[in-house]
């Protein structure tokens, strides 16, 4: 494992030393990432003879010199649909936790154990707070979560049984973002908040390792992933910029396609009207709760990631998604997240308008299982008359 | 892969070929293992270049020759516990649709595919519902899933989503598996109840080589396996014994312990009175819905092994089962299924009354994700104002 050469702001540059935990950019508020020296472990002989452990920590060499934190996350399946092989899922939903937010919290929680961190806070619409509550547990870290009072009944009881301090707000992951502000300094928490901590986006990054790694090393033509906070499709672009300087990957990076819900799209409006960053989007409403985010930290590195790969922001209804879950459930034998149902559903609207060819080699990825959906899932097949 | 040399019973030895599909002995109604001619399989040899697939099907060279119907089930992790290096824990929820049934389902609904079987029909006490709903879903076959009313939520989510025609029965799964047994024939369904067709048992056993395979080809020193049906417990004897045939493990077998809830142990009862088989137990009620099995069909198997090993069969309480979720979920970062949480609590007892001592190594299945029991967990929070 590399130790961190330094932190570099996404937006502008300035640098700082990891060698105390840090937030965001003190010039700008921009999101820190973390950069080292990899000269080492340039080319592929490192690459084929990295370690063979089932989970994110095989990529070691690229992530900071501390003792993980580890609940066996990622090195998660890649599965081809049965109708048609181009179309790859990538299946989170076997991380521990039932979610891809496993392995942002266990790099995460790693590193505040390294630094020493006693007590954590974190908004979230739902499955960062169970994730966080897990890890912290493991780590033996006070965990402070905040989540909106109508998160699936999944997320309560996680994180009730991890043994976090749970708070339900009457608002949006954005309110629960405010209280975390306000309170952090007071009580000693360290706010580990979407894109304002380094480590999440670095642990998450590994998904972009797994895939290209799962394809024999080689990029495919577009990267489908719903987007709330949009941690995930920034940590795989910064792996696939990381491994091109490796030397492990070369080629055409995919088009990476961000998937919203059209209850919560704040940057799919910012990328239809050509802006640079998006607004607080008013009233988010979807079932997708994972997606209920009205103003991501991240916007503007998503905004320019999408757009430097040629692909494309894209949003589906609640109708739409839930005839995407059935579809998979049905022919697939696959539960998706509503999460994930937005990006299947988003691969059959970019194939119906001639975005992509079904013969475009494809990875859409189910952020987490539908299992922490029940709740959820039953209200809509009532509502569609599926019992 | 090899051949299936004949199909034999458990309890007569009588023999049958697999050239079609068949239920239990028409001698003596046991159930039917499967057997091979292993003789090319013989070695450590073959054993250290086993297929590296990420999945249960790495070991097909101990597997029917068939054309898998797989959703990446099996070769789950395998985590040591932060509180006792020697308590390793199995994670059977990583798998589809959450727990280990995934492993039987995928096996069966791949010969019922090769036999071209069109509709099967299964009683269930919930989850090996939901995984013969998802794998049917992928085989093309029309699933008939019959489950006690009170199932949780997430079993009846799943079978819809996965297109499968579910009825809820005012009973328990042995009431279920009355209905199916009374329709089959008129409906042309193939029964696939629990060691009521052959190739559940043998999907399963693929645990027993996993676990063997992830401590370095060797024993431990006990496994605990919450025992419903008991085929996880079965399946894992039957490989322990070829795996010694095929010269890959040797030593003491593990002692195998069946973990069951005090509000349905049928097999705890026989146990103790020292008998060969189980009688229906009255008036079954426990919050781990897995173990609902007022009188599994392979009783005398389960009492054999379990005798033939030197383990023993336990009962613990609901209210234990749910400390235990709150002692691992707190301590470990890992949420148990009540199921897993009777296994873990029995062995806090077995420690505590010197049946075993902390320096032994033992495995503990987690059968399923807690994912799956939202709204059981959430009345138990409550109940004991967790929350």
């Amino acid at each position: 494992m590399p130790k961190i050469a330094f932190l570099e702001c996404s937006r502008c540059q300035h640098r700082e030393s990891a060698d105390v935990p840090r937030t965001v950019c003190p010039v700008c508020a921009g999101t820190f990432y973390v950069r080292y020296d990899l000269s080492e472990f340039k080319g592929t002989a490192v690459r084929d003879s990295l370690p063979q452990t089932d989970s994110m920590w095989r990529y070691s060499p690229v992530l900071p010199d501390a003792l993980p934190v580890t609940l066996a996350e990622g090195w998660t399946p890649i599965m081809a649909s049965r109708r048609n092989p181009n179309v790859l899922l990538k299946e989170e939903g076997a991380n521990p936790t039932g979610t891809f937010k496993a392995r942002g919290m266990s790099l995460c929680m790693t590193m505040m154990k390294h630094y020493g961190v006693q007590k954590v806070a974190v908004p979230s619409a739902g499955n960062a707070g169970g994730a966080c509550a897990a890890y912290a547990a493991a780590a033996g870290i006070e965990a402070h979560v905040f989540m909106p009072q109508d998160v699936p009944l999944a997320n309560q009881v996680e994180c009730i049984a991890y043994g976090a301090h749970m708070t339900l707000v009457d608002g949006l992951i954005s309110d629960c973002a405010k209280i975390v502000a306000s309170r952090k300094e007071e009580e000693g928490w360290f706010d580990v908040s979407t894109l304002k901590e380094p480590f999440r986006v670095e642990g998450k990054k590994t998904m972009g390792y797994e895939l290209v790694e799962q394809l024999g090393w080689e990029y495919p033509d577009a990267v489908f992933y719903p987007t709330g906070g949009g941690v995930g499709l920034i940590g795989m672009w910064k792996a696939f910029l990381e491994m091109e300087e490796l030397g492990w990957v070369s080629g055409k990076r995919p088009k990476m396609i961000a998937c919203q819900a059209a209850g919560c799209e704040p940057v799919t409006k910012a990328y239809r009207e050509g802006k640079d960053a998006s607004e607080m989007f008013q009233n988010a409403h979807t079932l997708a709760s994972g997606l209920r985010v009205p103003k991501p930290y991240g916007d503007y590195i998503i905004l320019d990631v999408v757009r430097e790969s040629g692909g494309t922001v894209i949003s589906q209804t609640d109708n739409e998604i839930f005839a995407s879950i059935q579809d998979w459930g049905r022919n697939e034998g696959i539960l998706l997240s509503p999460e994930g149902a937005a990006a299947t559903a988003a691969y059959d609207r970019l194939i119906e308008n001639g975005f992509l060819k079904k013969t475009d080699r494809v990875v859409i990825f189910n952020t987490g299982t539908g299992n922490k959906y029940t709740d959820v899932l039953n209200v809509m097949q009532r509502a569609h008359h599926a019992v």
